[in-house]
C-alpha cells in the first residue's frame, strides 16, 4: 500500500451533499484546516496546529467542538420504547427521562450497526445521537415492516462539545449553576434566549465536559458565541474529537474500531448486552450463540516502538511470531508515553496484556509493541 | 453564510472510517489533490487541472474514474424480485437478465431515498448500485421487518469507470470487440485474467463510456493498470464525474439535487415511475397522491451572468420579481457557455423555460439569468 502518502494532504471537495453546520462560519473564520465527513455532514478536524498540541490543550484547559456531525434519530410514538428496545441489546426497560444511555445497535446476525447514546426525552420519544451510519433508514426499515405504530425523524438539531477539565466552569458561567451537579450521563434544560436548551453530561473525550443539543439551526451562531465569548478566561480554543486522547482512552470509533463485521462482544460491549433473553432485540440469539463460546476477537490497545507511525487508513496487519493476530483499527504517536499508541482487533489467544506483536504500518517496517489493557496507564 | 471560503480548502482528514478503494494508491500516484466522499468511501474529485480543463478533456477523449464508492447492494433469494420492486416504483417486472435499470427509491411518504442503477443479474439476484447512502440497512430493516426471503450484503465489488467519447475504442482494445455492440443499459461478462469481468454501458456522463464491475479487491490494480497502458494512444487521463459536465447534462446527484425531501416526480423522474397500481412499492400511495396534483416543484436548470461562481455548499434562494421561486442545487461556471449553469428546485409557477430569475450565491452579489430546460443546448 506504498503510494498512500497523498491521501491526507488532498483537499475535500465542497458539494451541498456535504452539509454544512450551523457552526461552519465560525469554524472556518478560526482558519479550520481539516475536515473529516460523518452522516453526511462536514466534521472540523484541525485548526493548523498538531494533534499533539490539541491533545494536551484538550487536557488541561476546554474546547468547543462542532460536533453537528452527530445526527439525531428522533423515535416518538406508541411504540417508541418498543422500536427503541429492538434495535439494541442494552436494556432501556429502566430508562429514566433525562437519562443518557451508551447503547449498541445490531442486526439480525449480531453485528455492530452504530454505537449512538441514547436519550430519553419522554416516555414515548427517544434521540439516538448516532455515529456514521443511516440508522434512520434501518429504523425506518423495521418499523414499516414490523407495523410499529412510530415516527421517525431527523430533527433540526445541532450537537456542540465543550470538552476538558475547565468544561464546567464555561458552561456554568453560560448556562447556569443547574449545570454544576448534573451527574454523568444525565441532561437538563437550561434557559437561553427564547426557549431551553437541552445540555448532557455527555462527550467524546475522558476530560469531562458536555454535549449541548442546539435545536434549530439558526440558534447555532448564538449559542455558539456565547460561549466563545465567555470562554477566553478559560483558555478556550476550537478543537475536535481527538485521536490521541480517543485511542488512550479507549474510545471506539465506528466506522475504524468496528463495522458490520463486529458483534458487541468483540467491541468490549459485554456491559451493554443483556443475554438472559429479558428483552426482545433483533439479533439477540445470534448474539445469544456468540456469547456461549465468546467472541473470536476483542479489541485491545497496543503500544510499539520505532517514528510517529503514519496514519491508520487501511487496517494494519498485527503478528505473533510470525502468525496472524489481528488487525490495527486506529494508531498514532503519543506524546504522554512517546511510544505509538493503537487500538486493535486481536484474536483470543494472542489478546492477553503484555503479548508481544509486530505490526506492518504499510510504510515497509514492521514495528514491535505490546499488547495493553484499556484505557491506557502510564506505566 | 460568508466566511465558507475556508470550507474546500482545508484537507480531508484521513482514517480507516473513508475507506480506501483498490485503486487508490494508482489515485495517489497521479497526483489526486481533491476528493469527495460517498457511502464511506473515498471518490477522487480532481488532479490538479481546473474543473473546466477536465471538462474539454472528457468531451474530446477518454477518462479513467475511481468509483469505487458506488457500492453494491445485492439481494438475493426467493422474494429479491418482491424485494427489488417494493423499494421502487420503476416497473422492473420486465428487467431482464444483462439489463441495468435507473430507479428511484423512495421511502413510504414517496420520498427520494436514493437513484440507484439496478443490475439483474439473475432472475432472483440483483445488484443496486447506489448513490450516497446507505441503502443496505433500508433493504435489510424492510426484509427483516416483512419477513422477506432474501440475503443481503455489500459485495466485494468496485466500479471503475472509463468514460468520454473515446471509451468505445479503449475498453475494445482491452476487454475485446463484444463491447461494440453492448447496447446502452446492458452489461456482458467478458475475459479477464482468471476469472470474467462484469461490464455495462452505463456511466454518469453524457459522453458514452462505461462502467466495470470489477470483483475482487485484488482484482482492481490488474484492471486499473490494463486499461492505463493501452489507454496512452487515446489520451486517457484520470478524472472524475465532472461537475460542469453533469450539471449542463441534467444528471442529478443524490444529496445535492434531491433529499428525502423531495419526490420522484420533483425530480422530472415521472417515466420511471409506475402509478396504475400495477406494481407493489413502498411509497406508491403517497405518490400517486401526489401526482393527482402534480408536483409542487421540479428540478430545473439555470443560466446566470457575473463572474464565476463560488462553489454551492449551501441551497441558493432563488427570486422571481424578489418573491421566493426556489433554490440552487449545484452549479458552476461553464466555459462552453461561457456563463454560469445551475440546477435548481423551482416552484411550478417559476419553473417556465425563459423566466427571469435572480440567484443570490452568499457572495454578496446577487446574479440575473433565466430559467432553461435540461439537458442544457447552445442557444
Amino acid at each position: 500500500m506504498v503510494g498512500l502518502k497523498h491521501v491526507g494532504e488532498a483537499k475535500l471537495s465542497v458539494s451541498r451533499r456535504q452539509r454544512a453546520t450551523p457552526y461552519t462560519p465560525r469554524v472556518a473564520a478560526l482558519g479550520v484546516t481539516d475536515y473529516s465527513v460523518v452522516n453526511h455532514t462536514i466534521l472540523p478536524k484541525g485548526f493548523g496546529r498538531s494533534t499533539a498540541e490539541d491533545y494536551w490543550h484538550l487536557r488541561s484547559a476546554v474546547q468547543i467542538w462542532d460536533v453537528g456531525c452527530q445526527r439525531q434519530v428522533e423515535i416518538r410514538g406508541r411504540d417508541a420504547a418498543r422500536l427503541a428496545q429492538y434495535l439494541t441489546p442494552r436494556d432501556l426497560s429502566a430508562a429514566e427521562v433525562g437519562q443518557c444511555l451508551y447503547a449498541p445497535l445490531i442486526d439480525d446476525d449480531a453485528g455492530m450497526l452504530n454505537d449512538p447514546i441514547v436519550l430519553r426525552l419522554a416516555e414515548d420519544r427517544f434521540w439516538l445521537s448516532i455515529a456514521d451510519a443511516d440508522i434512520l433508514l434501518w429504523a425506518r426499515g423495521l418499523a414499516h415492516g414490523l407495523g410499529f405504530e412510530v415516527e421517525i425523524e431527523e430533527p433540526d438539531v445541532w450537537p456542540l462539545a465543550v470538552q476538558g477539565p475547565r468544561a464546567d466552569s464555561l458552561v456554568v458561567r453560560v448556562f447556569g449553576e443547574s449545570l454544576r451537579e448534573l451527574p454523568f450521563f444525565r441532561f437538563v434544560m437550561v434557559p437561553f434566549g427564547e426557549r431551553p436548551l437541552l445540555v448532557a453530561r455527555t462527550g467524546y473525550s475522558l476530560q469531562g465536559g458536555f454535549e449541548i443539543y442546539v435545536d434549530g439551526f439558526e440558534r447555532g451562531p448564538q449559542v455558539w458565541d456565547a460561549l466563545w465569548a465567555a470562554g477566553r478566561e478559560f483558555d478556550l480554543a476550537p478543537g475536535s474529537p481527538n485521536l490521541i486522547e480517543r485511542i488512550e482512552g479507549g474510545l471506539l470509533s465506528y466506522g475504524n474500531e468496528m463495522t458490520r463485521d463486529n458483534n458487541p462482544l468483540e467491541c468490549n460491549l459485554d456491559r451493554f448486552c443483556r443475554l438472559d433473553g429479558g428483552i426482545d432485540c433483533i439479533g439477540l440469539s445470534a448474539l445469544q450463540h456468540i456469547a456461549e463460546t465468546g467472541p473470536a476477537r476483542r479489541i485491545r490497545g497496543l503500544r510499539f516502538d520505532g517514528d510517529p507511525c503514519p496514519p491508520c487508513q487501511h487496517a494494519w496487519p498485527v503478528q505473533v511470531n510470525g502468525n496472524f493476530a489481528g488487525q490495527v483499527t486506529s494508531a498514532i504517536w503519543s506524546p504522554r508515553f512517546e511510544q505509538n499508541v493503537a487500538l486493535a482487533m486481536l484474536e483470543r489467544k494472542h489478546w492477553d496484556e503484555g503479548t508481544g506483536v509486530s505490526i506492518d504500518c504499510g510504510d515497509g517496517s514492521l514495528r514491535h509493541g505490546f499488547v495493553c489493557d484499556l484505557p491506557m496507564e502510564e506505566t
